[in-house]
């Protein structure tokens, strides 16, 4: 596989660090393009079914052109799958161009598929997504831990290869998400037997899923502050990113759920470690449609899609530092 | 949307039990393809990376003609996503013309993604993969709980609206998938407040993700057998499928381990209802290639690959006649 310099950092962690420090803020754009919602001048397709191919040519050129608009002012992006799958595999080609586009443009790139399968399942998974020289080349993806820990294996083992991540669901920041996250665990009394794993009674199955995370990402860290494993924590927990923050030394923190789904700047200053990293705060509907809303329909209209974007990354920027306190007042910092 | 004729079935849990009643068989055969064990004629890409398109174009071959031999014996197939995903965008676009194919040959598709994501990101996965006239084309998809019964609505209303289905992983066949799935769970004491859920407490994980399943399938299914929701639940666990089958009534099982994975036809008995209906048995690897085991290299050798492919099914709806009983003695039955 192909190596960056050797003055470059290689491993996942080091890497993130190093894109986030260069960007001066911990800023994720999301990536969540949907076709009724483009700008009128990029929607070329006729709507309905049957232009599918068209459709997904559109949200490819609005991917690539809004990653031009972020690329001076972030780090990292995460394109949601989903929003490319939906327009059938015409929308998978466009996938691959936006995340070659995004490595391009020297973001790091979190392909957000919270995939989860079991065994050989799993490693295609893992072999397919992860890595530079993998045909989707994400740095990282997201994982779903339903399937439990054989089923992370596999990727946790690819990523390590590939000096590439994998974000593993801890809590979600949907309202439903504590349904089953939420509630309190204990292993069934098999005779004595496992009580060996007792410590972890009454643990709320997050943080259950967390104590799993932290034992990857302290065997992945190899000695480094982070390892290889992250956990997805939502914004709209405040609380719970305080103890998942403590619960989870050794691993970077996802932490979506800010902006339009209502998690504030000041609420995520937990999810960061005293150096101001170690957690990576994603937005990406009021980034990628701020065309729409005020303040930025009335300044810049739809025409001038693209400094909405910009402007609304850089009013996120500035929430961030105030919200988060002094760990990046000084705004961009240089090596 | 296109609508067969009024003399059809029209539900997801119609049509599924009319592929299965008129195959004579609930075996699902799962389309697995790994490049590396192609048959050797079928291989006519370099290997390594550098020729994922041409690697993937043939497992799309492979999968096209596995499906002609299979298509005459069982009603129901179930590409894995993860398979194709591995070979990059190419892989997606074979993907899809695989679901094409087995379509065209009449076959019932359950597309193995175990999707599961929140609000409109669901949303978009159910739009673009659920229906005839969506660019995947599945009837069904599997999806994973782990985010709460509000990232499996959005999935719920487009499988109803379309008359697709839904399997939710409720209890998987891996070696760990009672790591989180068999944890024994409580609602947290919130001071009262979530009383009226105590019911609940002390089931197992995987039992309450059942609980919720049985409540989708009851609803969907609109004073008819079967719901438009299912469940995913695994032949490793004999046990479990007894008391699961009772817990969801409403619900179709696919029930996945069967053969390499070291499930029984003996032990998937419990899935069925009364009429042999209710559940479907899936084998993927074992069939796959069968060409490359015994009795069936011997027999066929690898140039023969399909016939082998064939006799594997054939001897594995055996097996399952014999395991299940009386319920599918008579072998194929006419409408």
């Amino acid at each position: 596989m192909s190596r960056p310099d050797s003055a470059m950092p290689t491993t996942f962690a080091a890497r993130l660090a190093d894109r986030v420090t260069h960007a001066g803020t911990p800023l994720c754009v999301g990536i969540d393009p949907r076709w009724d919602m483009l700008p009128e001048a990029l929607r070329t397709a006729d709507a309905g079914a049957g232009f599918f191919a068209e459709q997904a040519a559109d949200i490819g050129t609005f991917c690539r052109e809004l990653i031009d608009a972020v690329a001076p002012l972030v780090g990292v992006v995460k394109p949601q799958s989903a929003f490319f799958e939906q327009w059938g595999p015409a929308g998978m080609v466009e996938l691959a161009r936006v995340v070659e586009h995004a490595r391009a443009a020297g973001l790091f790139v979190i392909l957000d598929v919270k995939r989860g399968d079991i065994g050989s399942t799993a490693a295609a998974y893992a072999e397919g997504l992860l890595g530079a020289d993998s045909p989707w080349g994400a740095d990282a993806i997201t994982v779903n831990p339903y399937l439990g820990g054989d089923s992370l294996d596999p990727f946790v083992e690819v990523a390590t290869q590939r000096d590439a991540g994998v974000f593993v669901l801890v809590k979600t920041s949907n309202p439903g998400g504590g349904q089953f996250q939420d509630l309190s665990t204990a292993a069934p009394d098999s005779g004595g037997r496992e009580r060996a794993a007792s410590r972890l009674n009454g643990l709320l199955l997050y943080e259950r899923v967390a104590a799993h995370v932290e034992e990857l990402a302290a065997t992945t860290a190899g000695g480094e502050a982070y390892g290889a494993v992250g956990a997805v924590v939502g914004a709209t927990y405040p609380q719970q990113l305080t103890e998942l923050r403590q619960a989870m030394p050794h691993a970077w923190l996802l932490v979506p759920g800010l902006g339009s789904q209502g998690g504030a700047a000041e609420d995520v200053k937990a999810a960061f470690d005293t150096s101001g990293l170690g957690a990576i705060i994603n937005s990406s509907r009021a980034i990628n449609f701020a065309y729409r809303r005020e303040p930025y329909l009335s300044r810049y209209g739809e025409a001038r899609w693209q400094e909405a974007v910009a402007a609304a990354t850089e009013d996120t920027i500035e929430e961030l530092k105030e919200g988060v306190g002094s760990l990046f007042r000084s705004g961009r910092q240089l090596h």
